[in-house]
């Protein structure tokens, strides 16, 4: 990596919420989306129940409030600034989805690479 | 900023339940003030559902425990030691907050004060 | 400190759930393993519901899914790795439970002890 690659910040978001709590949803892609606005390299890690939210049909449909904008909105807003999306293997099966349930570009990972990623990142951040 | 202002140890804590968990509600102040007490410069960043414990009368009558003190002890226990509260401005429309219905003294930031702030903490640390 | 010492990385991860959410139990266990496996060095602290986990007799009952293994297998295998366990005097009252009725081997430590660890840890990790 060059040297000039080091000068870039990384953050790490985490999202443990998913379709059980609408509430928690938007947050994390609101403030990534942010962060990436900022030149920052920003990744979201999905566990727990935060897969559901990367179920295809789910972020069109998903409201933090009703009469919200839909979950997508910042969602797509996230993505379009190179936020990149990963989950991880065993919370896909605590809600019995498959990658092919999944929206396209959501990359799996297991837990060293999480840990590598963490460790390579200037902040990691939970939500 | 000084040299010397520099080896100010930051953490930024994060804060995502409010009323709806009174279980969740002291441990974000009692770690911020036990922080302050270490000489460690020490904010409060509330989102999803924390700004409903700045509510004015919240911290008052809110307990973690039946028959325990009231939250009001914490949030007081850490302010008196110089830690910051801050809001962020979606997180007040999801609980139909406007700034006059919180206590005084909480600041209200967007996402890029927020990442920035994180940035530059030592630690970020998640409730 | 030894100079080879400071090398070693260092994770501090912090469990806010219990037994009130089985689903939530096993990734701080399954990803401090993987981390504690890459000679990371390792420690969950357990607050809020987190320390119900460690109760005698509640890790070989507790399923994160119905016809899983019970959690007993992903904290020994953290614990077979080194990862070491910590509890929040505050949060054994919010739940009844005192330190007899832990597993062995848990420390208790207060507010200062986790943000000295906290600070020296490389990321802290909460879930």
């Amino acid at each position: 990596m060059s040297q000039g690659a080091d000068d870039v910040k990384r953050i790490l978001y985490v999202q443990t919420s998913g379709t059980e709590a609408p509430e928690r949803s938007a947050t994390v892609f609101f403030l990534a989306a942010s962060a990436a606005a900022m030149d920052v390299e920003v990744g979201i890690y999905f566990t727990q129940f935060g897969p559901t939210l990367l179920q295809k049909g789910t972020p069109e449909t998903l409201r933090v409030k009703k009469a919200g904008v839909p979950l997508v909105h910042f969602m797509e807003q996230a993505r379009e600034l190179g936020v990149r999306f990963y989950v991880c293997q065993p919370s896909l099966d605590l809600s019995d989805l498959k990658m092919g349930d999944l929206i396209d570009g959501v990359e799996m990972i297991g837990g060293a690479a999480f840990n590598s990623m963490a460790l390579e990142a200037d902040r990691v951040i939970c939500f």
